[in-house]
């Protein structure tokens, strides 16, 4: 449609139907035949105003989805679309590893990859949008949402945000009706939830936020993002979703945004809960004040904007509307409502079960290896615990996944050519002295035990914050009692965060993050056990030895009294005095079975100015025979700053592969841009310096490798 | 000295005796006779320089600072006397209770006359200054500190911040030689260390600031506090210490202050390794930019202001060294530059003994009592654990304190008419099985066992940061192995901060948090064990079920999704899958002996105007026959505001005592300055509304009494 022809259909509206564009409600309000049901009653909606809506969330088949949108088009006066959006995280059908899994791979492609083939699948079933991705800094493992995040550091969250918005979206979504328009979230600060308890309050400076939390946002909108979701929290004590100079001075003004802004779920009528609104009426007014153009699954909007639209802000309604109709008109939705449906069951398809388990090995991190893996052939092998046979392996956000055709561990490695046992338990908390007893019993001269332990899906994701973050009583003492018979443990974890191994890991030879992995999970993880492929992951966020150590990042400042090697035992200095300060493995961190070395580092300078670059060449040497993956990560340490800055910062990174033997030379590239940091005017900008440089292969092991100065101008 | 003297003074000064006025040392610059010692001579200081500083820190007697006072005036060319600070926290000699176990008596009077005492004892051993009170905002058990602090409310703090400065300074510093001039600290944010670990990283919104940080300074400054300590911390990523916004915008217009500012034990130099500045020429700039009056323990101004002082801010230098003369002056320096001062030993005051154990035993805090406590008369008690007999009962900041002085909780309980059996162990975490087992022995057969436990100095108070706030695993299964054989156990809690009992409270019938008491904590104890004290003390910080739960204040905001008795086990509400969200034992919460009831609750009306006040009358009634005494308070919650409000905030308390089966009628008064709050312009206000009124004896047990409502106008 053309524009004009937009604002021809914007003229014929009533005031009504206008409104009703800016909502969102579940398909639960259309029954088949369209007939009023449960909720809608609740709500004491007329029928009329349901045929004005703008749009579904959460619909679950291409034959819902072409059954509501027909009955709609035919029921509506103007027969405008419906569009449908859906929280397609991390896969549709086929199920891939969590987002903070996917981010272990801190490569661009692969994430671009993963949106691409969810895209596929989701607009098949008839979904236009989808809630992804997560853009949100974190550093609080006790946040259940961590999962749907890209960890800890905000450089590597800006590469990978952009790439889900590019992997969804395509070159041009009207013409690839394969591609989904992408709703980055959530604006802003939803990680830093006081207490790491998910929707609880969020003190930020506005500095932080432009530091830290901005970032990713601008990286999704500069990749074309075509939605932005406000988030739960209060920001500077007024929620986001109620928050004007959020949504307008930052968002529109600032970073530029031209698309839709949604609101949470309900997220309008819970300002009444804030208390920030005494009614639905006023969180109306409140939210729709502050920019938010689509209300999300509440009648906050449809039951009450109409009378507080006046003549001052009508033209507000119509920028959002116009915004909404945009974005249908973007996809196409006009001339084609039933876009990229394919009304057949879903083909079950081969080639993404492949991807699927191919994106998954580039997940698992190994952090511990004493010479236990890979398995060898025939080697006597027991699996033990309540991840052993479980297909409670997708993870949160996987609604259309089905559990049971996930490839559990078991599955997996029952391919492989070892002499296998398995002893599952059900999931959960149940794990029983007697159930332990068993296992002892298996795990006694086996040649290698593998226990299979972590989180629960319910245990993970939205509103599934712990204030401990290790793992169960039970499984602990599993470890703990089969490490008494047989020493030749690796543990193979299951996790949706960051978790707390300090008093087992000793107990172990081998570790592999396993995450929670998806539709394919046990193909992969057997694949990396037997060596028939190569860990590669690195720790997006870092393992802390203790929830109490929490939030952390390793970019964290230095203070005016930073632990060293020197006063390390000291009183006075900023430290714990019952835990070291660092992490158990830190941001970055990840094993391979093969042993690579950084080599004949050449600076092509130490000075530069304005808008040169500085380059840094060196050599990468796989010191074994076994091909594998590694991250080489360029850290820096701006010297002295205006305002205080972490330790170190990851800066770039480059992710190669090496065949047995082989070596590669590989370039880093620094420019000013790389450099800038936001300064007292909340503007970024780089101060003539020094830099300290650390290269290497995690956060806390990359070693100094030279100072390179910076001038401004001439 | 009339300022006209004081401003030719200043005229008389060469630049070098103006930098000298704004150097703080301690005494080990000035040996007896005044050679050049240790640090002097790593800092390659002039013994001319040292001559012409402004003020010491940290002397022990009385004699040390005749000796140096003396010996000063002598060699420096215009003899301005040097004015002596010191950490006079809880106490000189005689030591109180700590700060946090003061909170707990919710009463000014009793922290003005602890402060008035100490200054007495530390006047006469030379000190003019002290760096109390601590008004830092605190909701995070983590952090050592907490000890020094008022707890977790802004409002009681308020309250008791301005005591601290009236009871030290009196009503006239220059006529009352036995008044400290008092320095509040730390300016600004220092409580909220991210992870609870000293000295981190603060990040901070102005509103958050200007909320709970802010008015406590605001108080103190309104009482007439003649210093203010800036903090270690930065704030909005820079450093207190060379934060001009923060000392400039805030605390010298805003707040109108115009005392002196000093930085904390050596935080200009630490502005290095802040990383903000280079070296310390660039440090002592940024401090003296920002406002730092004072350097304290660092060479940073005395070898490098020179060469910063230009014409352009000579007058900065003139009204910093002024102010300093001017403090100088109001203590009667000048005049009397041994002020207060008495050569003898100190007084060995028993009137400072008594009221020291009166303080201690309004400080207690009696968390549980199944009919255990007090004891009965020839009752047989068995006294075991490490605090059993320990003298470490003094805790942080008590360092003029003489340990072996204090009067142990077996030396209170001894003198008692009970059948007393002992078995102390020695402080810290080596409490064996072999004890545990002896410990078990003496257990068996006995009326009550009091198990005395909890930290030591050592580990609570600045850089005593913990991951685990809970017992020592030794002393939670002391306790365990104790309720196998004896389910009679009080248990007696030595504590600087809120501990974690979870996991050990079900094993116990009676809890009794001792604070460090001070050094009269013994008798205090026994008195209150007996029933001839009767516990009064009130929480001033939530103790919380799990370290996990940090930072918490029962003072926080709703949230959009908040948890009540209906959707406690819905998943999508802001909780914790593994804990309650609650407390343990929440803020305002304090057993007593007496049985305190609320009765006939009276407002003098419901809607108010203007500068109207509402009164809300109650009868407080005593059912047993135990005089006692308690803390009645009252809560408001704004029902709607602009800016997010938390769910009830303490506005109003009052202490009574009553006797046994007595009554009586209190009033408690609100007019709209207590219901203002921070609005987004960072102006306090109250906007017209409704609020909900709860009143009780805590936090969490408050009853809601009923809704007023208030108008701006008529």
């Amino acid at each position: 449609m053309e524009q004009l022809e937009l604002l021809e259909l914007l003229n014929e509206m009533t005031i009504d139907e206008k409104i009703g564009q800016l909502v969102q409600l579940t398909p639960d309000f259309f029954s088949e035949g369209g007939e009023i049901t449960g909720p809608m009653q609740k709500w004491n909606l007329e029928s009329e105003k349901l045929y004005q809506i703008g749009s579904i969330l959460g619909t679950h088949t291409s034959e819902q989805v072409y059954s509501i949108q027909q009955d709609y088009l035919k029921k509506s006066r103007l027969s405008i679309p419906l569009i449908f959006m859906a929280d397609v995280i991390h896969g549709y059908e086929t199920i891939f590893p969590i987002p903070l899994a996917l981010a272990a791979t801190f490569d661009e492609a692969i994430v671009e990859k993963m949106a691409e083939l969810s895209a596929k699948e989701a607009t098949e079933a008839g979904i236009h949008v989808t809630f992804s991705p997560m853009a949100d800094y974190v550093k609080d493992a006790r946040w259940g949402r961590v999962l749907e995040s890209n960890g800890e550091d905000v450089t590597l969250s800006n590469a990978l945000t952009k790439a889900y918005v590019k992997g969804y979206q395509g070159e041009d979504l009207s013409k690839d009706k394969n591609r989904l328009a992408s709703c980055v979230k959530h604006f802003i600060g939803y990680g830093a939830a006081e207490g790491g308890r998910d929707y609880n309050t969020v003190d930020l400076s506005d500095i932080e936020i432009a530091q830290n939390y901005l970032p990713p946002f601008e990286a999704a909108i500069d990749a074309g993002a075509e939605l932005v979701m406000t988030s739960f929290n209060t920001v500077h004590g007024i929620p986001s979703t109620a928050n004007t100079s959020l949504i307008q001075k930052i968002l529109r003004k600032q970073l530029n945004f031209k698309g839709v802004v949604i609101s949470d779920w309900a997220a309008v009528v819970e300002l009444i809960a804030h208390r920030v609104a005494e009614d639905k009426k006023e969180a109306a007014l409140l939210a729709f004040s502050a920019g938010i153009d689509m209300d999300m699954m509440s009648d906050s909007y449809l039951s009450n904007l109409k009378e507080i639209i006046n003549n001052k802000n009508k033209e507000k309604l119509d920028e959002a509307v116009l915004r909404i109709l945009n974005l249908k008109n973007k996809l196409g939705l006009f001339e084609d409502p039933y876009r990229g449906l394919t009304k057949k069951e879903f083909d079950k398809n081969k080639n993404l079960r492949i991807s699927a388990c191919e994106i998954a090995e580039k997940c698992s991190v190994l952090l511990k290896n004493e010479n236990i893996l890979p398995l060898i052939k025939n080697q006597k092998v027991a699996l033990i615990g309540p991840k052993a046979k479980s297909r409670d392996i997708l993870g949160a956000w996987s609604w259309i996944g089905d559990k049971e055709e996930a490839v559990s561990l078991s599955d997996g490695l029952q391919k492989k050519d070892i002499e296998l046992s398995v002893l599952g338990f059900q999931d959960g908390r149940e794990l029983s002295d007697k159930n332990i007893k068993k296992a002892v019993r298996l795990a006694e001269g086996q040649d290698i035990v593998i226990l299979a332990v972590g989180e629960t899906s319910q245990e993970t994701g939205e509103a599934a914050s712990l204030t401990n973050i290790n793992l169960t009583r039970n499984q602990e003492k599993l470890i703990m009692e089969v490490s008494k018979v047989n020493k030749n443990i690796v543990l193979v974890l299951f996790n949706g965060r960051p978790v707390e191994l300090s008093s087992i890991e000793c107990f172990v030879k081998g570790i592999l993050v396993a995450w929670f992995p998806g539709t394919e999970g046990g193909h992969a993880l057997a694949n990396l056990l037997m060596g028939e492929a190569n860990p590669q992951g690195k720790l997006p966020m870092s393992f802390p030895r203790a929830v109490g150590q929490l939030p952390y990042t390793y970019a964290h400042l230095s203070t005016g009294r930073p632990q060293n090697e020197e006063n390390k035992n000291q009183k006075y200095i900023s430290r714990y005095m019952d835990e070291e300060t660092t992490p158990l493995y830190p941001f970055g961190f990840g094993l391979s079975y093969s042993d690579f070395e950084l080599q004949d580092i050449k600076f092509s300078k130490k000075k530069f100015k304005g808008n040169e670059s500085i380059s840094i060449d060196v050599t990468v040497k796989n010191k074994n025979m076994n091909s594998g993956s590694t991250v080489i990560q360029l850290y820096s340490q701006d010297i002295v700053t205006t305002v205080a800055r972490p330790v170190r910062e990851l800066k770039k990174w480059i992710k190669i592969d090496l065949l047995g033997h082989d070596e590669k030379r590989i370039s880093f590239s620094l420019t000013e841009r790389d450099l800038r940091y936001v300064h007292p005017n909340l503007k970024s900008k780089v101060d003539s310096g020094k830099f300290n440089l650390y290269l290497g292969f995690d956060s806390l092991d990359a070693k100094i490798i030279g100072t390179v100065e910076y001038h401004e101008s001439n």
